[in-house]
């Protein structure tokens, strides 16, 4: 334990469950000099993470400032419980935090459990996917309860802002609601909308776009593990649904009816939404401009085209890369301010690239 | 008319309608060398197209060999048939085809209606948004109906090529239906999930990642447009609705009931559904690999990571840049044939690069 200022994290840090996200904390902890202890079921995970320099074996003696459990949804509960009696702070990192605080409600030492959920993750799982830039600018949820302690809130709030994400304090309720809208609605439409296309005809198919793409990508995800995440926030996520179902059933009422106004107003309803998302850098959203361009597809023509897109001085917001289903030529889309987008597009014409917006 | 062989497309083409496709549709055939006639009910649209150099006003002489109708859903049948009186042949750029279809059912000539649908559009709107190069390699649905001459059909797939696009042909029935599975619905569950977000609280809202991003972008598009090409294809579009609804009401009880294996069945449908989707260029979805690089914020360090991932001889196959609420730093997600995503990243580090996978 040390003897530093309340809020001042100086480890040793305890990272229990050494997989993608524990592994990631870990490399950002030592990153910042802090001695890091690694406790894991599997002894293979714990010595590839240490391997990584993410840290080495806790052993009995260890008396670490703060423990952070990242193990799997269904054994948070019992790890936050036997991590607290060691009298050390607790976080985790938890995709839903209600259950977890309430399979410890009654446990000595609650006082110094503060929830934590880093919004970032990877394709890919286990220790050797760990990165310590994994949580860079992400929000991180910081979700005390009433009786967390004021120096367990601000050791957790050290250690996302040590990771370099952005705390977002929230209490373990209004974190659920929120990442059910946020995440788990979003994901089960994704998948209800993909599942549709599953046992469509392949000349059907040909016809996918780009909005497809976009709606459904998220439904690639392993479905064990969503719905681990999904079940573990049932209440929220069921009340949602329930809403949904019942615009669901108007949509479906106004169109067998020929209401065309009842079809506009849900779409009227997700044009607020988007509107409602924060846009880059949590700032509002500010109006853009798309300029596509058409691109050979092989090496260096990407660059070439940000080579050139650079020398105008017009800052790029965002970049897809559209899938062309014909032929090896990419479309890319270069999204940036709205009064910059004529400027970039005359620029590129310039300089021999086919555009339009 | 021309006396060119049949199939042959030779001009001169008339477009009725000089918004967004149909003068972009009339550039494409400028660029080919083809005469192009111009109507539209209003003078400004028509003076624009014109002054763009899509082609000239249609007069009472003209005998265009080809008319392409190209107005809003709700004057698509009336427009077919004035075209059909002329004795050219015909086909439309309207979203949905058994409608406008059933519209011209009894129309002298109708033999010479042939429907289509390029999968193509912009955010903008208007001749001045229109460019020749905006079908370039996307999917055009050329929907013959069983009386559709072998000449009219050849003639229109003859103007999907000349445009860039890639025809694909489908019954108009089978049109609807393929629209309302890649499209329609992917719109509506996309509106549903984001109207979830429109009264929820800011700091909730903060929590947003990619995820819900990509699943709503499309939500965003003009209610009244989206509205009437869904209430135009009303009947696929409400069967395949009716399906989610079972769905979703499997999913809601499954929640209720602590049924895990209820909500992962829908789950799984969403996986073998993202995975049905034609890969880039037509061909089967690759095996792909992601790499994580943070960049500063400002003009020409893309250019500066692009030059250096160009270097290093990786194709890039997608890219887009995560929108970080809190710093000037965007994360840029590289996506790349999954045996070379090593390479890159080992590549990108040599160059001083912070990445991640």
């Amino acid at each position: 334990m040390s003897d530093a200022l309340p809020g001042s994290l100086v480890g040793p840090v305890e990272i229990v469950g050494a997989g993608l996200i524990g592994t990631s904390i870990a490399l950002a902890c030592r990153r910042a000099g802090l001695e890091v202890l690694l406790t894991d079921s599997s002894d293979d995970h714990l010595r590839t993470a240490s391997g990584l320099g993410a840290g080495r074996a806790t052993t009995p003696d260890d008396r670490p400032q703060l423990v952070v459990v990242a193990v799997p949804p269904d054994h948070l509960g019992a790890q936050i419980a036997r991590a607290l009696a060691g009298g050390a702070v607790v976080t985790d990192v938890g995709s839903v935090k209600v259950g977890p605080l309430a399979a410890v409600a009654g446990v000595p030492g609650v006082e110094r459990y503060v929830g934590g959920h880093p919004m970032a993750g990877s394709e890919r799982s286990g220790p050797l996917a760990a990165s310590s830039a994994l949580f860079d600018g992400r929000p991180w949820a910081v979700t005390p309860h009433p009786g967390s302690t004021p120096e367990a809130v601000a050791l957790v709030e050290a250690l996302a802002l040590l990771c370099g994400a952005v705390p977002v304090r929230l209490t373990p309720d209004e974190h659920d609601l929120a990442v059910a809208r946020t995440s788990h609605l979003p994901h089960l439409l994704a998948a209800l909308a993909a599942g549709a296309l599953a046992d469509a005809p392949a000349d059907h198919l040909a016809l996918s776009g780009q909005g497809v793409r976009d709606v459904t990508r998220v439904a690639a995800g392993d479905p064990a593990l969503y719905g681990q995440i999904v079940a573990a926030n049932a209440h929220a996520v069921g009340a949602l649904l329930t809403g949904v179902r019942e615009r669901l059933d108007a949509v479906i009422e106004a169109l067998a009816g020929g209401d065309r106004a009842g079809v506009e107003a849900v779409l009227s309803e997700g044009v607020s939404g988007t509107r409602a998302i924060p846009g880059k850098h949590g700032g509002p959203t500010r109006p853009t401009g798309t300029v596509f361009v058409a691109v050979p597809d092989h090496p260096g023509e990407l660059a070439r085209l940000f080579a050139d897109a650079g020398a105008s001085e017009v800052n790029i917001e965002d970049v897809r890369i559209d899938h062309d289903p014909g032929r090896p030529v990419g479309l890319v889309e270069l999204t940036v301010d709205e009064d910059r987008a004529e400027h970039l597009l005359t620029s590129l014409e310039s300089k021999g690239w086919v555009t339009h917006r």
